[in-house]
């Protein structure tokens, strides 16, 4: 009986990696109908990871009602995997930029009900914390979820607040001394796959503000507030973490799941395959599936494909790559581990008109390349 | 040592079979050093068809001077296979629309040139002449080949002369009594792709006289000349052909290949598969590598990725077909015996910049495939 893992990236803005997994196995069940199918959809961080995790290992979603971004309640969840060891939060899921609608304001938009699902978390006997960045409406520095866990912010007047992206600026003092005790000992890890740091030209402000809705003006003062959080952490908690890799993601959120709450900070990928135990799953794997939107030489810097195929390469398990495009300079992705590159295209034919049919053309170039398996491994037994 | 052969036909507009063999050749010496690996470009019978034919079994061209399109002298030439025993003609080579430049009018051009190469070969002892259509920028039924070779057209008056296309309905009589001896005996195999009828609205005149340069008139007038030439072939010769599929290819050229020289007409690659011996050098093979333009459910019309589908299934050897684009309705061409499709698209784009890279997106597309096959039959003799 043949083992295949399926550990594909999304194809961004055509297809996620739950589908993808989807698609790749039905055609394995066509092709070798009594295999063993591990799918391991990748979560990035952003929306949809909860989703990843819990296919991905089993476990279930937590309903929890919360802050939304802009401090209205709304329903949210988390999940729980490893039998409730272990909750993994999406910020989307409180902090969304779909949850503001058309309200999008990064000025005023705040984190508090991510950390509402933290506090959710650790009430529950959760023992670790997988934080998931990404696609957040918010420029807070993560203030908001320290808040919702008990760090006090106060003003120049010794005023309690929550500090939101425009108010920033007003913080002159954190206390930490009443954080949730149970933080002290609960490991957090921080998925994160960019590297902005938190303030300046590649910062949270600059780069990711215009999404949230920020006019150049408001990039400014954004940003501003960023810096002048970082100095009041400095000097009141002396860390200087401003210009770490990552730090700048998520409105900030990176820094201050590091600074608040002692968090690092790591690749979704690498994240994910700690998870879920990826070594011991490769035990007997014939084959490994991944992919990503596209593959070039930019595929080595710590994105989905390479982290999987340092581990197959060292396995010498082969590992398939279906992608949405083939780049420049992959000769490179070989050596790393990868055996070979499929593109799903079909024809020639533009992103719009593809787009259309990549479920399609995804089925049909994993149906062939099952089919050249299949093909290769018989003339090999017969010669 | 792993033997492979490739039996591409060309992706036309972008990559001649010669080409296609050449790059599919060049990375398997990259993944499989010392291996066999027999090349057979496939020559649907126009332009590049004889060397199409050098390459797969080996010969020499013959350079000969003849009469072109328009009556002057040019140098032609056909080729020799099979240690001089049979030539290969295309018969663009004398009668090609390259040839006349921007003198395009299928009215007055002739194949006179075609029939003096079939002179040259016969004159020079072959015992089996493969002529190939296609490409031609005549209209004249093959009678100016004919006319080479000893067969004579009279007009109403009694006087010889050599019909074009615009003379031929002054044919009154055809005397065939001074026709080169040797056609008697010698075989005569013509290769045509095309199901056209000679005349009529799918005929030679109404389908390819405008890319010969007809105006919708000349069109009429060169379609009512080819049926003045069948009806006088049935009146003096007994025949009633011109409704068979393939009279209508190359102005005519079906037809008078069949009537004047007792010709028949079938599939270039039927044609090639013969000539090379398929049969025979499916003898070991481990993989056939074969493609098109297009793969889809008119591929299994004659096309030729089907005629090598059909070889390959009876022996079980694995067929891979790489191609410019997969169509609908591909689930077919595995019954018929392929193993396995690969299109070429490394990208979504356009034809226009797809087409830039052809060569590059097959390269790597081929590269990948023996990636996987070298890894598939890997795993399966460590397994």
């Amino acid at each position: 009986m043949k083992k295949f893992i399926l550990i594909p990236d999304s194809f961004k803005g055509t297809l996620s990696s739950i589908e993808i997994c989807g698609i790749m196995k039905e055609e394995i069940r066509k092709q070798f109908t009594d295999a063993e199918i591990l799918s391991i959809p990748v979560a990035d961080g952003g929306e949809g990871s909860v989703d990843a995790y819990l296919m991905a290992v089993g476990g279930k979603k937590i309903n929890v009602s919360v802050k939304d971004p802009l401090f209205k309640e709304v329903n949210s969840f988390y999940g729980v995997i490893d039998g409730g060891k272990t909750a993994v939060i999406e910020m989307a899921a409180a902090a969304g930029l779909p949850l503001v609608g058309d309200e999008k304001d990064p000025r005023m938009t705040t984190t508090y009900g991510v950390g509402q699902l933290m506090a959710h978390a650790l009430e529950s006997g959760c023992e670790k914390i997988i934080m998931g960045l990404g696609g957040s409406s918010t420029n807070d520095g993560g203030c908001g979820a320290a808040a919702a866990l008990g760090v006090r912010f106060l003003d120049k007047l010794g005023r309690d607040f929550i500090p939101v992206g425009i108010t920033l600026k007003e913080i002159d003092k954190i206390d930490m001394s009443g954080i949730q005790e149970r933080l002290k000992t609960v490991q957090i890890l921080t998925m994160c796959d960019i590297d902005n740091p938190l303030y300046g030209e590649t910062g949270a402000a600059y780069i990711f503000g215009p999404q949230k809705g920020a006019t150049p003006e408001i990039v400014l003062e954004l940003d501003q507030g960023l810096r002048h959080l970082s100095k009041v952490v400095y000097r009141d908690m002396g860390y200087e973490y401003a210009t770490i890799e990552g730090t700048g993601a998520a409105g900030g959120m990176g820094f201050g799941m590091m600074v608040f709450f002692g968090s690092s900070l790591q690749m979704g990928i690498e994240t994910v395959l700690e998870t879920v135990g990826f070594n011991h799953l490769l035990d007997g794997a014939d084959y490994v599936f991944t992919g990503e939107g596209k593959i070039d030489s930019q595929s080595l810097r710590g994105k989905v494909v390479i982290g999987v195929a340092k581990r197959c390469k060292m396995r010498h398990i082969p590992l398939v790559a279906i992608v949405g495009q083939i780049g420049e300079g992959i000769e490179e992705v070989y050596h790393a581990g990868i055996t070979s590159v499929f593109s799903i295209n079909t024809a020639p034919e533009s992103f719009e008109l593809a787009s259309l049919k990549s479920k399609e053309n995804l089925a049909v170039t994993m149906d062939n390349v099952l089919r050249l398996i299949r093909s290769a491994e018989k003339i090999h037994s017969s010669s």
